[in-house]
């Protein structure tokens, strides 16, 4: 099928993001070791350096990459993976055509298969376990914990020095510097996962963990009544520009194998997927109809393609199925509605919990991590925290221990619909349960009134529980409950997640977290309107709303803004407050420092100051103008 | 004046919100009191009633209801207001021509002044108290206070048997049902207000207390750069349309006293505004010309038109203003930045300061309420929680206790910008400084680094200290620190506003907020697509966004939506569980009820319940069709 031509419409947005430009950190340690980052460039006016910031966006970014969708992004990788020397080639599974769903592929909607399918694709050799996990644990320190290391280091470094450390993190043990080797411990104890299968080379590695930056997932794909295949492509970079730590591929319907191809191959980030949706697919949609061979050969399918991280809905069991029934809104999941049939159809434990070690013996053959999926999720505030979903809860911690036994990775999924009370209780049960294993929440949304503005009900509960100790905040978009996201949905729903989670990073007192908020406020006091545009998450969005009011080029350079207008403007007359000081022979900042003035005392040591302006008043304010 | 004709272009959005219409319930004890409520009809195939919800649109959207913008709306409590027989009739203040700023009214903009200004407006008689809380302090329950208890029970008579509390209140205390004695309790011990100027007798009263349910503001208002009046009015509508509580008129620049008589006299919420703002218009934008007769005469001429609240940043003191030099973002309060810089350029305490009891003598004499503003909030996650806010804070608790003394109601401004972890110091220090009274915050911002999506960095912030115990939270829109808003932004900012106040309610534990959210979840689950619409905050937007991908009539009640299509949705499934558990012998919730299962022993209970399953198995499920 090689040679069928790829449809010459499959375009994704390229370009350095607004005021950016991608540089690349080489590791001391190891030369090819080379960590992509994001440098936004300030005007020269204020004397900062460019600000470094954390990049999920690959060689999209990048001027100077050469970007061909048709042939895949180079095998970042690929060395670093043979040269550990426990890897063997082989003959791929032979593709079958209920691969693309039980009708087969669908082209009448463009979608060619990739060109450049790898036949041989790569395995541990027998006996081997690829995982990083089975490295940490062996006290090795990969390539790359190497590159997650300097990657998480962002800012830190200048800091290392002097951190200061503000926040509360719950019992987290976040380091003021992040060396390859608390990587490797972070790993090695289940604490942190590092989602890259030796099928997908292309990814930049980066962590899931508590102790690290909090990372945010974008999920894609197509459903049966909508979407193709450039669409989800477009969609993955999109998302990844705008800061998607990882991407999920939910395609359900046809065109199920292509299109996780075409993804695979183009993206920098680890991809999941929940293999029983393209399983489901291949018994005509009949769940009861489900067996363990057809499962297991999709999860070989998609090891081999490279998928870095499974939803697995083993913890579905038969007992708690009926605890649903009473539930407003039962089961919601997808993986869990169709395991729950599955049960109550066989009446008997599901083919994932009776071969879970089974799975853990392919995951540990390819380094894919467990995404322990949460199919009994409350779907209602009415639902949250309830029986059913605390009893999966701790069946997904005793699969935990049977998966680190394995020596492979594992995360766990959480909710769902969860009012802000009851949010810190999933994440005490998640912690305690499963070990610390990295909890991968999806929102939660902390009201059901709200759809249409679904992204904000629950960036408010991700951002909380973020907080609390969430490792990764599943974005929920703006068509949550009402439809398939478009672009600018993605766009949304993932800029959205990325200020939640950098909220959650700021509370949590990440050391270098706040060097941005602090780069962007200065920009703001100083009118720096284009530093204030290029240091936002979405700096596009920021410049026209700007200049929907104050289109002129003129206003970017103004010392004020279309909300107050010249004279009104507060930050314009502080800083007439403040040269107005700064000119008298006393400046008001060492004014302020001479005042021992306790915080907890205001009235006393206002009295204080109060005495010390009657007594150098006329000397130290003086009437401006 | 009255005979200019007033533009024809003042229109407003009227007319019920989807699915919904207006009823009235009328109190057992005052049949003057008649509350407006919403109800929100539902598909007669569920069989539920209709669900009442809280309503601050006013007679906008009453079919039945005839709106003449250049009358105003009907004078609801002007026979409440003389019938306690303590108000006289007065000639106005004569009208000057700096009242539309310095230059003039600009006609040019297309303003005309209102045709149907009072030229007799009210106050109290010589020596009486015209405040809620003076009434309430007298044992006293007014219309105004039976009108409260009936709108904030919606939802709660039912309940009120068999309440079901589920919350953290953080020591509030909301009742299960809300008598008028209980809102005359809260509005006497200043832990509530129900801002309403005599002189805005169209106002539909309403409370904003920590045991109330949580309000939302919306900010309106021309800028020296934007903006026109119909503009205005029109967003002031839109505004209580979507859910906003009281509504602000911070307009600068010229006509401003127009603006504010066209939207007092077409507003059923009531309406703040920052008289600092008119004052420094009249000294021509300089702020040390400004004197406490200039400002005086503006609350006059503000309490004559029928302003309901007024932010007074009497807060900022001499000795404090030093005390935010070293800030990142100094003084970001526009009120605040005015004062410091008249309090140094002339060395002494505000007037506002100084006069403190000169203003709560206005203020009892129209009934109009303080709002304490923080004139030195934070404007950066960098200067949250310092010594310049909380010294501020301790000053606005005196001033509370001040006000109280004269039977003023009050409530305190609050920030800014605060990150997740400084979030409830504010809260807690505020009730202690302020002796309860209600707290009203802007926001706060959880972040700094995303312009253009402020509304959300601030709705997780605003729902967060609202289930704290802030009472009202002032919107933040999308264009917040860009630009000013549109009517666009406007609904934005309600909307998501209105979301964060009602997850607060539900982690608050009200007893009847669940309801909506309940009833939502329901449609949900059986595909009562537009039930689901009507339920949202939104449904416009809810509906629109569905359509975008199946705009077919049909889709509406088809069994699936275009995320999953038909044999994915697992709500599908659930009910499909849900039906074949039924079909049975033993149905799966009674089978549920019959299990001693205790969730903290998830493990023991499902045993005991596979153990059962094993004994029954094969008579209870059997493989669907």
């Amino acid at each position: 099928m090689a040679d069928i031509p790829a449809r010459t419409e499959m375009k994704v947005t390229t370009g350095p993001i607004r005021g950016s430009r991608k540089i690349h950190v080489a590791s001391p340690n190891d030369p090819s070791v080379r960590v992509a980052m994001r440098e936004i460039v300030l005007e020269p006016s204020c004397g900062e350096p460019p600000l470094r910031v954390y990049d999920c966006s690959g060689p999209y970014t990048d001027d100077n990459a050469r970007i061909d969708i048709m042939a895949g992004l180079p095998e970042l990788r690929a060395d670093w993976i043979r040269g550990r020397g426990d890897v063997e080639e082989y003959d791929a599974r032979e593709q079958k055509p209920e691969d693309n769903g039980l009708k087969g592929p669908d082209r009448s909607a463009g979608v060619a298969p990739f060109p450049n399918v790898r036949k041989r694709p790569l395995r541990a050799k027998a006996g081997a376990n690829v995982s990083q996990m089975h490295y940490a644990r062996q006290g090795i320190i990969t390539a790359e914990m190497e590159y997650v290391a300097i990657r998480e280091n962002v800012g830190r470094a200048k800091l290392r020095e002097a951190a200061i450390r503000d926040g509360e993190d719950f019992g987290a043990e976040i380091p003021d510097y992040v060396t390859p080797e608390f990587v490797r411990e972070e790993v090695a104890r289940g604490r942190a996962i590092i989602p890259n299968n030796i099928n997908h080379p292309e990814s930049e590695p980066m962590a899931i963990g508590r102790n690290f930056l909090v990372k945010i997932n974008a999920n894609i794909g197509n459903s049966a009544v909508a979407s193709d295949v450039a669409n989800e492509v477009d969609k993955m970079v999109w998302s990844i520009r705008w800061g998607a730590d990882t991407v999920m591929d939910l395609s359900t319907g046809r065109n199920i194998h292509d299109t996780r191809e075409w993804i695979i191959r183009n993206s920098p980030v680890p991809i999941g997927t929940v293999p029983i949706y393209q399983a489901l697919e291949k018994v005509d949609g009949i769940a009861e109809n489900l067996t363990w061979e057809i499962f297991r050969d999709t999860l070989i399918e998609q090891a081999e393609q490279g998928v870095d991280y499974f939803t697995i809905h083993a913890g579905v069991r038969l007992a708690y199925i009926p605890m649903t029934a009473k539930r407003v809104t039962g089961i919601v999941s997808r993986g869990g509605s169709i395991m729950a049939k599955w049960c109550l159809s066989h009446h008997k434990e599901s083919f994932l919990y009776d071969h879970f070690e089974d799975i853990c013996e392919i995951m540990k053959a390819y380094d894919i991590a467990f995404s322990l999926g949460d199919g009994l999720r409350p779907g209602s505030i009415a639902d949250a925290n309830d029986e059913a979903q605390f009893s999966e809860l701790a069946t997904l911690g005793e699969l935990t221990q049977i998966a680190w036994k394995h020596d492979v990775q594992v995360m766990i999924e959480g909710p769902g619909h969860v009012p802000m009370h009851k949010i810190k209780q999933n994440m005490e049960k998640q912690l305690k349960a499963c070990g610390e294993a990295p909890f991968y929440t999806l929102g939660p949304l902390t009201t059901d009134i709200a759809p249409g503005y679904d992204h904000i009900t629950s960036a408010i509960g991700a951002a909380m529980i973020g907080w609390f100790g969430t490792a990764m905040l599943c974005y929920v978009t703006p068509k949550e409950h009402l439809g398939l996201p478009d672009r600018d949905d993605v766009k949304v729903g993932v800029v959205t997640y990325k200020l939640a989670a950098h909220a959650a990073d700021l509370a949590k007192g990440h050391p270098a977290a706040k060097l941005r908020d602090d780069a962007l406020s200065r920009a703001r006091f100083e009118f720096r309107w284009r530093d204030q545009f290029h240091l936002s998450l979405d700096p596009d969005t920021a410049e026209k709303y700007h200049d929907q009011t104050l289109p002129a080029e003129g206003a970017k350079t103004a010392h004020f803004c279309s909300m107050c207008g010249p004279k009104f403007c507060s930050m314009k007359i502080t800083q007439e407050v403040r040269d107005f000081a700064a000119t008298q022979n006393q400046p008001s900042s060492s004014f302020l420092a001479a005042q021992p003035v306790a915080s907890e005392d205001a009235e006393a040591g206002m009295a204080k100051m109060s005495e010390t302006f009657r007594e150098k008043g006329g000397e130290i304010y003086l009437p401006a103008e």
